[in-house]
């Protein structure tokens, strides 16, 4: 029976991958890689990095790359969940494809997912369809991973609650629809809009973070009134020297009387 | 200048130890290990056996335990929060002396956390609260682990989030007091009551671990009015035959029309 690891390697150090994960490094034969359309070499080498950091010298191993179906990134309100869903079902074939004809018999593959394979990511789900489709039989785990959530507080050092209350892990489309209800401490993922700055005016906090982990890594906080304007600036600088950011914020809202 | 690593050991597995959390631990001279009042031996012995394997035979370090102080547990409602304000500043005083007692000015110490250190712990709060006083001076850092939030999600092969949506993390308290709103994924953590019954009638999945990622892990989950009766039957036998529990679970509720 074929076998495939779903390994979340971590926001960006190699540091923080877990003993159990290298151990599924080890025991894989194939890599699947699904490369972006942008340019995002910087990650993929990232990648290559810790597979040479981590697989003995001398160890076989292939590396599989495909080309990720395009998203429709303009596809906004209504339209967001058919554009994914449709594009779940391109990548389904792709994965149903690849594990089929690169993966013998009796060898196992392996997923790279940044972070931690359960939160905003797609592997698993894409996985399941390829199973319930029924074409091609293999059984699969998952290996946790930091996510760059975890990553991102404790190297500001704060927790992600605080005593006995809830925390909301959400995206930036969803924040640009008000606050989350019921909650005053809330992560936000996946923001390309800087939703942050919508709140500048109320009493919260950030926590923000950009490359978490890696040696570009960047961090501020403080005021969202007065951090505000400096993530912004430090993000446009960011994102113009490298080409691509990667960022993630914590919001911590102070509750009135 | 006096170092202490805050450090995530990960819910229960060893191997979910990160490559960072490893080098931490060999890099310190002092582990403090504060004990619950409960016999929770095993989680002890758990962590005194993560130390054996690790840490290189010969290296030297010393280990302190202490005595955590009394929670009021029974405390219930309003009371909670200033009850555990005071077991915080026990505890910080506890910090203190162990800090400036037992760690000499060029050592580096550590707190081993289960899970994340970001969710539902209080060391960094402690800390925080130890350098406040400005009694003892010291530099921390904070090692993110696999909270078991993760290693639950990673072990039924399911993830936190659904596409483009949110996901709460909250307490067994909070969750008795209503659905959370605007979310319909919700992570409870520190449920001694095991109050997802109170939603055995919804349209609900359950997907509950306890001891994830030690030998005794056990797993349940199906639509909670089916597997509600029987996680509770799962739960009380565990509890008797080792004489406590951890446990976690996301509730998953399929939106209406």
């Amino acid at each position: 029976m074929r076998k495939i690891h779903v390994i979340g390697i971590g926001a960006g150090d190699p540091d923080q991958l877990t003993l159990q994960a290298v151990r599924a490094l080890r025991s894989t034969d194939v890599f699947f890689i699904l490369e972006k359309g942008e340019v995002k070499d910087d990650l993929t080498r990232l990648r290559r990095d810790m597979l040479d950091a981590h697989i003995p010298a001398g160890a076989s191993y292939r590396v599989v790359e495909a080309r990720d179906p395009e998203r429709d990134r303009k596809a906004g309100g209504a339209a967001y969940s058919p554009a994914v869903g449709d594009w779940r079902t391109a990548r389904a074939d792709i994965y149903e494809r690849l594990i089929a004809e690169e993966l013998g018999e009796d060898e196992s593959g392996a997923f790279l997912v940044w972070g931690d394979p359960a939160l905003y990511d797609s592997t698993i789900g894409i996985l399941e369809e390829v199973r319930d489709r029924g074409a091609v039989e293999f059984e699969y785990d998952v290996v946790p991973g930091i996510s760059s959530v975890s990553a991102l507080v404790a190297r500001h050092r704060t927790g992600l609650n605080r005593v006995a209350r809830p925390v909301q892990i959400t995206t930036g489309r969803r924040l640009a629809e008000g606050f989350p209800e019921g909650v005053d401490d809330v992560v936000v993922m996946l923001d390309a809009h800087q939703t942050f700055r919508q709140y500048a005016d109320e009493d919260i906090d950030i926590y923000w973070g950009a490359y978490i982990g890696t040696p570009d890594e960047i961090l501020a906080s403080g005021p969202i009134g007065e951090a505000a304007p400096r993530i912004e600036r430090l993000r446009a600088e960011a994102r113009e020297r490298k080409g691509w950011i990667m960022d993630t914020y914590l919001l911590r809202r102070n509750p009135g009387e």
